[in-house]
């Protein structure tokens, strides 16, 4: 894929050491994975210790937000701006190979390192709001009520430059086609897993006569 | 659900802080998220920064095994004995509201602390990566060749006591019927999110008249 944005950084740690074929170093392709996902886990250090926790996010240009409550733990120790890991991982299938050891996923993950940012400032965590609201639903910031000032202040927003980040990709069969365990009668391939949106379900107590729109409708497939 | 297990810990770190209706205390509830799942985010400390990888697993009882090759750096931090955090989320639903503020996601995540242990005897290595094949296609151990010697040399397989650990599960409509929200014309409701299995696809180098076995045949959903 040809692009004019900045390759992404090879620091040690964004370095893919196992399977470094896997490895991808085009920044297209990290929005790739950050704009299909919809759920990142978030890693921080609290009192030495780990804490990953699933968080909403989204992403405009080379800023990822990262939208909480002020009551999430990970939020609220990110928001100290320590070192953050954020990792978005989209499943795309079981490998089965003839054996067991050349059994593996088909995936493709994002890690991304750095230190985030807390927004204070409302304009600005109305438009990071926005940013996570409209990676979950296009089109929808407009169509519903946005936020009171009150409603503003008890949202954690967080900021990410997408600064030092890798991206790792495993895709199509398994390996082991050449190797003595072709000749055995075992089946092998992949299963494809992907992520479906059913049917809207409308919420109990919303009226008859208000229709699901085209902007909801769009997302079922 | 009633159950004879004992019900989940309730330390410091395991307690559900923000929206705790959402908490579940029910030692099965943990069982049926990481049983779904396909893929845990195994958070650890590397020089005082926090690292997040997307890993394999299995469980048995009241044991998780991790599976990963001895390069990968999060599997070397957590081999060390050091605390780890694994996190496995399914994501059931994006909850539309009337409101900016009421969007939520349905899922269901568990969230488990403790100090992983590194299996270094081959007949519990090998008992272990039985567990992880199995979790992704029962029936597979069987059918496909099992690990030499120099393969169980290569692969690091880590067990992870399931004593400290939280769920929580969000479900169901958005929560703004009963708020002043629900006088507006925007509608609300759940767009329903889950995994499918579509249909196999054959290596390239599969023999002809080896056929899609059963038990993976029935993997498809």
């Amino acid at each position: 894929m040809s692009t004019s944005s900045p390759p992404l950084s090879s620091t040690e740690r964004t370095q893919v050491r196992r399977h470094s074929e896997r490895a991808r170093t085009d920044r297209q392709e990290l929005y790739a994975v950050l704009d299909e996902g919809r759920v990142c886990h978030v890693g921080v250090v609290v009192d030495g210790h780990p804490l990953v926790m699933p968080t909403g996010y989204g992403r405009l240009g080379d800023t990822l937000y990262l939208h909480g409550s002020s009551a999430n733990r990970s939020m609220q120790a990110a928001a100290d701006g320590i070192g953050v890991c954020v990792t978005v991982t989209l499943l795309d299938g079981l490998v089965l190979a003839r054996s067991v050891f050349n059994h593996s996923m088909n995936y493709r993950s994002a890690v991304i390192f750095g230190a985030a940012r807390q927004i204070e400032e409302p304009a600005e965590k109305l438009a990071a709001l926005r940013v996570v609201t409209e990676h979950l639903a296009p089109g929808q910031w407009e169509a519903v009520r946005q936020p009171t000032r009150k409603e503003l202040a008890a949202t954690m927003a967080l900021a990410l430059p997408l600064d030092e980040a890798s991206v790792k990709v495993r895709s199509g069969p398994p390996r082991d086609g050449d190797t003595p365990d072709a000749e055995l009668p075992v089946w092998a391939g992949v299963l494809p897993i992907r992520q479906v949106i059913d049917e809207p379900i409308p919420a109990p107590d919303v009226p008859d006569d208000v229709d699901i729109p085209e902007h909801i409708r769009r997302l079922v497939h």
